[in-house]
């Protein structure tokens, strides 16, 4: 058997690794139009300050090792043209030799990933605007920042690439700014979440200029000019990293069938309509992991999946991609924001309303025990569906949201419910976890709230009608002073018991205290009293106000 | 409704809360025999080098604070001495007033939690022998530490609270010996795994003596002399922690079942046999998760779980305890050792055998991408039966231990196999994991090992045969240098498919690499050409080192 696999980075190289462990005896061909193969792409912001020292740091396999351990016929250099699935063939390009061939296959493996979009806007073939994929991209950047005198940055687009290239330039003491058209940067997490990451980054002196339009870009002798609906000025570095979109080209003028965002169609087995082409990796579209839809999702976890699982398959193992869940994660400077199967957006997209055919719940609780050093607030957001179904979830904070992450996509993936997270055995030492930790915490507000014994009410949900509702502050008189919602009444909760008929059992109360836990001790004080319309201000007054920020 | 609650720290106070939260009116005490209620006792060996530094850091609520946002009628000091269950009345001696009184209950709830076990050894009575347990104890060692010139410490017994002792009095330049009759100290890790900890704690300076018996104390001046059957040596401070036990007397005494160990016998609603008398907490025998089989876990978290479902219990939910998985974890400087579930002692103990009944995966990986700085070597061991599915798993490292730990223990709580942790959905970034996590790579290992691609040698098996076995070593030359297996046959990977006829293939040959990824490669080449008995050394080279230390 021959296969050729077309592209050499991550789910290609998982192909043909997995091959020739499998099989000595097939034949494996990797084209790869770069120069270099199985590369640690995930980590080339990093490279730009120097965090990552060494170009080689990140050269996983050089081709001679990637030829010397696997036996694979490794061309770098080497872009695939045209494929010819009649005669199962691909016409090849060197770019070296600058001549091209055909080399004939019995299974064809496309792995072309995914490229930047390129806006097209006035001067966006400026020859200095940069952009954030290849290894030579990175270097490139690096090296101007070595060499030339990089004082100010521009990056368009506040995806998870571009904000790590953010803070590699800021740690090199560059002034960046971002340019966003949307509302918010990184868009896995919910507007709400993802605030209080807006906020961090500001301090942080990384400028995020948010709901604003990138016009043009004009030449301004050694800097570049960025123009938007907002603001006209003039950097040292643009970089341009505003997604990507699957290489399918290729495929797609073979007749291999793509969907409309151009990510090649594969069944389970992750083949293409064409016999004996199959495609993995960011080029091809997945079905999600929770409703089975069919969407995109580039992410390295899935891609390596995926190369196991075709090589699996071509030798002859039933085998399927059982989908994806998006799980992802970003470091932010000292923050970290992550994310796992849908989020509010995803929801409403697909047509759903929030507590019509979901309900979503907000904590703050600490990293770890409160009480030993080092707890960081930790902020949660889990979605459900009607029969407690979790079907998405957010943790931003500074330590843990990694774990707590992985914890929940893991119960997702066993199709948990939310109510299963308080049953969770997460192992508690003071300086890992609390003895309820944030994750069983999440459990037990689902918990009572399916039984009547707690209503939430959201940060945008209080921001529409706060002015029509009792704001009942229950902290103690200290912490007023460090800062309180404007036009909340404050009864102290170990008063509440002796004051509460100062507050009207016809209106809706809600009540708020650092986090939510004392607010919901005192929601219990107040139901138990006659009080109906009584509501916990989900996150606590800390995530309120960084909700407020802009 | 009158509850009566013996006990008021973590499942006691817990029961309290919840109690009030879902109920106004119930009327609740809360004996304790203590002067504090709610405090973090995981949190006590932390106070003793003043990592923790007040006292009032680990008073998470006053008994006043209690009594007035719970409406709870706390009583400290107070010492339930007997119950009398016909009369449903208790007897109580408070320890102010030196006067009993009785107490009558609706439901009583007993918390008393453990004691620490004291050996019968001479001189075990001297005054200066602190044990670790309450508030009173660690306040009177971190006294000590401040006002006498402490020098030197011995530890008796290498549990958990002994451990982190060791670790805060070392902090404050203490010279620290651990004597333990066992050979590991850590008894939730099997051996293997406990020997990096061993190697690591030497190193920082604890210095542990292993299968050493405690014989005697006697006075020596100021110091207390330790008699064991390896050495006599005076210390400054003696810390006696050689475990707890229930604090089931009281409830003996009354009539209630307690099993041998003397944990108090409660059904799924944790009610004892005595109508109208429960139990909660360390006190309690729990099911374990796993196997339903009755066993003692006394920990916090499932205290917590406890109170909690008691509470709704009590108010009249149909809720029962589903069992202790027994989760934990501790911090030993900057390490992490972890476990969930069985480990291969507990499963030997009830009769089984590893091959025949179990299998057992051990892996060393990256804490997180390699190429990213700080990654950490990460050791994984999980254990799993014939039909695949986990029954526990231990990770020992120094970064995203906890991590790990936590997903695999909810893979086991929704009764997973550990082929399924190929397929987890773990978020990658390069700071925070792998694109194929040390949790994937067990679910890849347990795969390839299904389906005959690779056969592991753990390192005791390893030790047992390592004279009748080929060893082969597939490192590169530069490697060789830092270390390597006495009498192993060298080949580089990159030179196996030239030069593997130099191996017998009627011998067994055990592969080795850094941590055991080229040895699987290398493992493969060989048995597709027609060796046989092929083994990779189960964890690699680094750990089979921490093996054999000592």
């Amino acid at each position: 058997m021959k296969v050729v696999i077309i592209g050499g980075v991550a789910a290609g190289a998982t192909t043909a690794a997995r091959l020739r462990r499998l099989n000595k005896d097939v034949e494996i061909i990797m084209f790869e139009k770069g120069n270099y193969v199985s590369y640690a792409n995930c980590g080339l912001p990093y490279y730009v300050s120097g965090e990552i020292r060494e170009k080689s740091d990140l050269l996983l396999m050089t081709p001679e090792l990637f030829k010397e351990r696997f036996q694979v016929d490794v061309r770098v250099g080497s872009e695939v043209k045209a494929i010819d699935p009649d005669n199962q063939t691909v016409a090849v390009y060197n770019h070296i030799t600058e001549k091209t061939y055909q080399e004939s296959y019995d299974q064809l493996v496309i792995a072309t990933g995914s490229v930047p979009i390129r806006l097209p806007i006035p001067g966006i073939d400026h020859p200095d605007i940069q952009q954030l994929w290849t290894i030579e991209d990175f270097v490139k950047i690096r090296q101007m920042v070595e060499l030339k005198n990089i004082q100010t940055a521009c990056i368009i687009g506040g995806g998870f690439v571009g904000i790590e290239t953010a803070e590699n330039l800021r740690e090199l003491k560059v002034d960046v700014d971002v340019v966003e058209k949307g509302a918010q940067i990184l868009n896995n997490l919910d507007f709400e979440m993802v605030q209080p990451i807006h906020k961090y980054l500001n301090k942080k002196g990384v400028h995020l200029y948010l709901n604003t339009e990138l016009m043009a870009f004009e030449d301004d002798h050694s800097k570049i000019q960025v123009k938007t609906d907002a603001f006209t000025k003039s950097y040292d570095l643009v970089i341009l990293s505003v997604g990507v979109k699957p290489q399918s080209e290729l495929a797609k003028q073979a007749g291999i069938a793509c969907n409309q965002r151009g990510g090649i169609i594969v069944d389970e087995h992750l083949m293409t309509n064409i016999p004996h082409i199959y495609a993995v990796g960011d080029v091809i579209e997945v079905e999600h992991y929770i409703n089975h839809q069919k969407t995109m999702i580039p992410l390295a976890g899935p891609a390596n999946k995926e190369g196991r699982i075709l090589a699996n398959h071509l030798m002859g193992a039933n085998e399927s991609y059982q989908g994806s869940l998006g799980s992802s994660i970003i470091k932010v400077f000292k923050m970290a924001a992550a994310s796992t199967g849908f989020n509010e957006k995803q929801l409403q997209a697909q047509g759903l309303k929030r507590h019509q055919d979901y309900e979503v719940i907000i904590i703050q609780q600490k990293s770890h025990a409160g009480y030993y050093p080092g707890a960081t607030p930790l902020t949660m957001k889990v979605i459900y569906d009607l029969q407690q179904k979790i079907l998405g979830a957010q943790v931003v904070g500074y330590e843990g949201v990694d774990k707590r992450i992985d914890v929940i996509s893991t119960a997702i993936h066993y199709h948990g419910k939310v109510t299963d997270l308080k049953d969770l055995h997460i192992a508690y030492a003071p300086p890992f976890a609390s003895a309820k930790d944030a994750v069983n915490m999440v459990g037990y507000v689902a918990e009572n709230i399916q039984n009547g014994y707690v209503k939430l009410m959201l940060p945008d949900e209080y921001q529409q009608q706060k002015d029509q509702v009792i704001t009942l502050d229950v902290r103690e008189d200290e912490e007023r002073q460090v800062g309180y919602i404007e036009g909340s009444y404050h009864i102290p909760y170990g008063e509440l018991t002796k004051r509460y008929q100062e507050l009207d059992t016809n209106q809706t109360i809600v009540i708020y205290c650092a986090v939510g836990v004392r607010a919901y001790n005192c929601a219990r004080i107040l139901m138990q009293r006659g009080y109906q319309k009584v509501y916990v201000l989900s996150g606590g007054l800390g995530f309120y106000l960084d909700y407020c920020y802009k």
